[in-house]
């Protein structure tokens, strides 16, 4: 109902507007011409899947501060002066590395198994191998109420649900508390490691990395190891047989010190006001056990490529297009601080910033955080993309993706051409996060989008700013 | 068309069948009732889904000639004597044993990635180390050609295209060449070790194992992996791209000497004919990396929970019902081969065999390699089987089974009841073969066939040899 209420106080503004707006209209003909001939270009383009499978093959993993991610920037740089960008520009930063190292760990009670798992973000090393009885926690609520103390000797195994799979990908926050706070409890218990059930919403044999939270500035100082989602079916199914259950694991993560990670920043400069900066992009670092394709690898081939396509038009738009290939966002949105804090001062001339990052399939909504005045130019776009399939929502989705983050804390106006994310969770941070999971229809579909709407707003007058 | 052509003979066939038999049913009412009865038992029952949750959790992963594969063996006589069968027996055989070990398979060259792969069986160590320059075959019929010697100080990589899906498998044979025989010709062109695409035909970063062929009486003395779908395509990729390709290795798998395995198995005996067997099973054994549920737990639980629904009947039928739990299946059918021979004078009394091992997915047509009078009671039950969405096929796919060639080469009749393949290979020797995979209403249609089908052979006095 909430939505339906939605779409019907969109259409009574849209109605207004062009009543207001009659004598001159929001978007001329001419650029309405221009932005549906981007549109029928960039679904007939393979340049976006191009992109994303150059960055995959030639590039590979692209763990954030690793050397691979700096031979990532270096292709970055090299793309954009090769697809006609006015400016490419690396910006460094410096950052803690964390380094996965080597993980075994295997079931050796009730019998020798294997298990599918892979250490958290910010984990700590076990030393040396640890082997110790499970303490199973059913969820995250009950791994919280644990005493201090009351886990010594132990392995802590929290389990959970699968997580639910939804368009928008909501499941996603609850079901990260786990991987999120889970080891602050189990250390606090005295627990010598934590196991947790992937986040995810897949049944596959992969675990799912990601970042842990820090404790106030504290890292864990244990293991920390999540394990697939059938393994913990299998352990689930064992501890309510009351079976005894031991695990073995031997860790090798840890922080590594500071290295350098940097932005990516390719510049479409603007004919009229080129000091205004319509800012997209993806991020350029990926998680270390796939190839980064629907995460971000595709996010930086859709913006790359939408912005390459307006490069070809016969005049540049009035304001700058900017696409940032974010660094290190995947360990802490680490590129999205950074640029927020070296284009401090110019922020304000940010008229508007969104970020591709949620996977590869169709887009099917546009969602805005503007002023009503620019809310009328998100509506008039809308229409426009419609011949993709995709509907105008709403304002209730705040933010313009992980790195737009810090921009929006800033007061910058967000759009966002949500994606359809319902089998994201079912790749992300996972090995099986490859190229071959992305349909290049639905690829150019994003590339479309982006492109007919980021020229629309680059070529606008209107003042998006709250 | 052949299909269509199939279909009218039987048709016919059964036509004249009835005409010929219409004073005596082939088929009493009465056990056309008790049949129906059990069908209907059967599908509401949960027996079949519970073995093969036991199994895979209580036992897990149990390779053949493994301690795990010892502890099943003794789960399968608990089971058996828990279910009522009149008599269980462990027959115990001896084998060599393959042990996969650890691996470790890298790209080192153009760039550092872990490759997901697994030592395929029979496949030699690396002793140590091997980092060596790739030279890529496009698919085995290129390796074939390789001249003796010209591999020297290389490692192979056979390519080839994603396995066909097919609800019959068809396409796991020609996939499989790479597989089996690949290793003969990387050896004798001098390579110091093999990497072939995996057969499966899913695109998951899952290594699929399985066994390579001997060559003679002569096993491998290279190692010989198999890497994921995703990871050979991103080899191809970078081949495309002229890019040296170089890969570091190091495997531990090796033959490690005798060790004992063996079958288990499972007698309702006959009361009228205890002397006459209908033999059906699985395999006990599993590949390694998953926990064999759909290959074969599945196979076990379907026959297990079919003889032991039959068990549950007022009265045994005519004929002794066996379920044979065959040992070591995967690693050459050790188990099947055994069995043949153990009971070789009495493979005259065998009046049919047929195993279950194609997953756990629905069963969709019944065929049948007997003699015609015999064809007419099995064109017979197909028609009762026919609520259960199962179709009549002709006698053109020969065998019963893996397990069962031992016995059809020896001229003992065979059906079998053809599960829908197609997604098979997307599991069949993966670490994705675990328990969520198994839908539990589809494997009670499986149970609810056999109890069906193998009540009728084994209370028929029809002779089915040819």
């Amino acid at each position: 109902m909430q939505f339906h209420k939605r779409l019907f106080i969109c259409v009574a503004i849209s109605i207004f507007s062009v009543h207001v707006l009659a004598s001159e209209a929001i978007i001329s003909s001419e650029q309405k011409q221009t932005a549906t001939q981007l549109m029928q270009t960039a679904l007939e383009s393979d340049l976006g899947f191009d992109i994303v499978e150059s960055l995959t093959t030639e590039i590979g993993p692209r763990l954030g501060g690793s050397e691979a991610e700096e031979r990532a920037r270096v292709w970055g740089k090299e793309l954009g002066e090769s697809l006609g960008f006015d400016k490419v520009t690396i910006e460094e930063f410096t950052m803690p590395f964390w380094d996965r190292g080597h993980l075994h760990i295997s079931l050796t009670s009730p019998y020798q198994q294997e298990l599918y798992g892979t250490a958290l973000g910010g984990a700590a090393p076990s030393k040396e191998s640890i082997n110790a009885d499970v303490v199973y926690f059913r969820d995250i609520h009950a791994l919280t109420d644990v005493k201090d103390g009351a886990l010594q000797g132990k392995i802590a195994f929290v389990d959970g649900d699968l997580m639910v799979k939804s368009q928008t990908g909501a499941g996603y926050g609850h079901a990260n508390q786990r991987r999120r706070i889970g080891w602050q409890h189990a250390q606090r218990g005295g627990a010598s490691a934590l196991v947790v059930r992937s986040v995810g919403s897949d049944s596959h044999r992969f675990p799912h990395t990601g970042m842990m939270s820090k404790d106030g500035d504290k890292w864990a100082t244990i293991p920390v190891i999540a394990i697939s989602n059938p393994d913990a079916d299998h352990l689930r199914r064992l501890h309510s047989l009351s079976k005894p259950i031991e695990i073995s694991l031997h860790s090798e993560s840890k922080w590594k010190g500071e290295v350098s990670s940097g932005n990516v920043i390719l510049d479409l400069i603007g004919s009229e006001k080129p000091e205004e900066i319509v800012l997209i992009g993806g991020h350029l670092d990926s998680w270390d056990l796939g190839t980064g394709a629907v995460d971000d690898g595709a996010g930086i081939a859709i913006t790359t490529a939408a912005a390459a396509l307006i490069a070809k038009l016969p005049k540049r738009p009035k304001r700058t297009i900017r696409v940032v290939m974010f660094g290190a966002e995947e360990v802490g949105l680490l590129g999205a601080f950074a640029y927020a804090k070296q284009h401090e001062a110019n922020l304000k001339n940010h008229v508007l910033a969104t970020e591709s990052d949620f996977g590869a399939q169709t887009i099917w909504q546009l969602v805005s955080n503007v002023n009503p005045q620019a809310t009328i130019l998100i509506d008039e776009i809308g229409k426009i993309l419609s011949p993709l399939g995709i509907v105008r929502g709403g304002a209730d989705v705040p933010g313009g993706g992980p790195d737009i983050i810090p921009l929006a804390a800033k007061g910058v106006p967000t759009i966002r051409l949500n994606q359809n994310g319902r089998d994201y969770f079912d790749l992300h941070h996972t090995p099986d996060d490859t190229l071959d999971k992305i349909d290049p229809d639905e690829l150019a579909q994003n590339v479309a989008a982006y492109a007919t709407t980021i020229y629309l707003i680059a070529d606008s007058d209107v003042e998006l700013k709250p």
